[in-house]
C-alpha cells in the first residue's frame, strides 16, 4: 500500500490527503436539515448528515488526490450511527481506489492492540470464517507504550500490505510537554523517530519507502528537520497545515530530496472551505466545489515551495 | 463520580475492576453456537456472542464488585455489531448500577479530543439537542500528545460529575522503553505522573480523591510507589494482575495507607475463569458461576494483604 501511495502521489503530483473530519458545525444548513427531516435531531440524524457531507466532498475531489484520512473521533462522538458513517465513508473511498488512512492513534498492551489491528487493518476470526470489520489501508498509532503495543499493527499490516504512522512530534500547542523533554540530551519525540526507523526498515516496498511511516507536525519544522534525519526511509503523515497555521514553507523540512518522504494533511481548510471568505462566492450550497477549489490551491501552494 | 465509586468500594470491601474483553477464545463453545446458529459466522454472529457472554458474567458478578471495565478494542475488532456489543453491555451494566469505566486509551489534539469526550462521557449537540453516545462513567487517556489533549476530556467530565484515568506507567512488558527513561534525572512517567497530579488538583471530591486519577500497571511495584508519592490525591486503576502475572503483594505500593487510592483490574482471570484448572470444575455451561467464584477468590486474595 504504500508503494500505491507513493505512485499516486508521484502521478498526481500531489503530496496530499484530505482529512475527513466532519463536524457537525461544518456540514451546511441545507444537508442538516435534510437529515434532520428523514431522521430526527437524532444520532441517525448526524450520522447522514455527515455521510452525505463526505459523500459530496469525495465526489468533488477524488481524482486529484492520492487518499484520504478519516478522523474517527468525528464519527464516534455520534456513538454507532456516526460509525455507521464512518464505515460507509471508508468503503465508498475505497470504491473511488483512494488510500485509505484512518487516524485512529489507538495503542494498547499487546493482546489489545491485536484486537485494534484486526478491526482496522486486518481480518478477524470469526469461527472459520476469516473477516474484515474497518477497511482502512493505514493507521495512525501512539507510541507511548512501547515496542509490543506498536508490532501487533505491523505484523498485522505485512500480509495485508497495509501500514501504519506512529506519532512522533505531533502538531498541537503543548505536543512539547512530553516530547520535547530531553533524554540523553535528545528530546523524546527523536528517541521515538529512532524506534520508527529501526521498526520500519526491514520493511521498504519497492518505492524506497516503508510501510512504517511517522507523524510529525508542520507546525514544528525544526523538529521535522530532526525527524527527517533519524528517519530517511519513512513516509511523514504531517498534519498542522491551514487550519492549525503552518504555510507551505514549513513543509519542507519533512520531505526528502527526491521530492517524495511527506504525504500533507488539510481537514477543515479543505471540507469548509466554503466557509472561508477566499471561498465564499461558491455558497454552502456548492461547498463541494469549494472544497475542489481548495484541492487545487493546495496542490498550487505546495508545489511552488518544492 | 469519583465518590460514587470510592463509595462502592467501601461498603463491597472490594477494591476490584472486571474487565469485561470478550475475546472470541473466552467465549464458551455452546454460547458461540447459539450465536452462530442465529447470525451465522458473521460479525454479528461475533457480537450477539460477546454480548450474551458479557451478560451472563455481569448478571453473575454485579452485587459483588463496584466497577466494570470494558476493553473497546475488543468491540471495534468486530466493527460496527461489535461496537453494538459494547453499547449495549455499557447500557446493562448502567442498569446494574456499576460504575463504568470505558478502556479506551484515546488522546487527540484539542478539537479531535473535545469529540471523543463529547462521544463517551457527555453529552453531544445535534441541532437543538443535547444528546448521548456512548455512556460511560471513566475513560482511559494516553498522555503522549500533552496537557491540550487531556484537557477536553476532564472539561466535559466536570458537569457530567464523571473522570478519566491517564495512562503513567503501563503494565505491558515494553512499557519502560519510553516512559522509563531518564529526563532531569527522573523516568518519563513521574513527569506524566506530576502532570496528573497538577490537572487533578483543584477536582477532588467528598472522598478525597480527584476525579482525574491515573493507569499504573501492577507488574512494576517499584515504579508503583514513586508514582503513588507524586499523586496523593489520585486514584490508580492498577492492571496487571492475575494474568499479566502481578500478585497481590504487588498491588500494595498502588494504595494509601488509608486503604484506598488503588482499584485493581482483573479481566481474563474473571471472564476466562472456567479455563483455569482451579475453576475447571464449573464447567464451560457454568462459566459465569466461575467468574463469580474468581471475583470472590480476587477479593479475598487482596483483602488478605491489605
Amino acid at each position: 500500500m504504500i508503494d500505491k501511495l507513493v505512485a499516486k502521489i508521484k502521478n498526481l503530483n500531489a503530496p496530499i490527503v484530505v482529512g475527513l473530519d466532519p463536524n457537525l458545525a461544518f456540514v451546511p444548513e441545507h444537508l442538516k436539515k435534510q437529515a434532520f427531516d428523514e431522521f430526527g435531531e437524532t444520532l441517525e440524524g448526524a450520522g447522514e448528515a455527515i455521510w452525505q457531507f463526505n459523500k459530496a466532498i469525495v465526489d468533488a475531489v477524488y481524482d486529484l488526490i492520492p487518499a484520504v484520512k478519516p478522523q474517527i473521533a468525528m464519527y464516534e462522538q455520534f456513538g454507532l450511527p456516526g460509525l455507521e458513517a464512518f464505515d460507509k465513508t471508508v468503503k465508498y473511498c475505497r470504491e473511488k481506489d483512494l488510500v485509505i488512512i484512518g487516524d485512529i492513534k489507538r495503542g494498547d498492551i499487546g493482546s489489545t492492540s491485536e484486537a485494534y489491528a484486526r478491526g482496522h487493518i486486518g481480518p478477524v476470526q470469526v469461527g472459520s470464517k476469516a473477516l474484515y470489520a474497518f477497511q482502512e489501508d493505514f493507521v495512525t498509532l501512539n507510541p507511548y507504550m512501547g515496542s509490543d503495543s506498536v508490532l501487533p499493527f505491523i505484523k498485522t499490516a505485512a500480509p495485508e500490505k497495509k501500514g501504519v504512522f506512529i506519532l512522533v512530534k505531533t502538531s498541537n500547542p503543548s505536543s512539547g510537554e512530553f516530547q520535547d523533554r530531553l533524554i540523553d540530551g535528545r528530546p523524546l519525540f527523536e528517541h521515538v523517530a529512532e524506534k520508527v526507523n529501526e521498526w520500519g526498515k526491514d520493511r521498504i516496498g519497492e518505492c524506497g519507502y516503508s510501510y512504517v511511516g511517522a507523524v510529525v507536525g508542520a507546525t514544528y519544522p525544526e523538529q521535522a528537520k530532526a525527524a527527517r534525519k533519524l528517519m530517511p526511509n519513512t513516509y511523514i503523515l504531517v498534519p498542522g497545515y491551514g487550519a492549525q497555521g503552518a504555510t507551505a514553507k514549513d513543509l519542507l523540512p519533512n520531505f526528502n530530496p527526491d521530492g517524495l518522504g511527506a504525504i500533507i494533511n488539510s481537514s477543515r481548510g479543505i471540507i469548509a472551505a466554503y466557509k472561508q471568505e477566499k471561498y465564499a462566492s461558491f455558497g454552502p450550497e456548492n461547498f463541494a466545489d469549494a472544497s475542489r477549489a481548495a484541492v487545487i490551491d493546495m496542490q498550487k501552494d505546495i508545489a511552488s515551495v518544492m
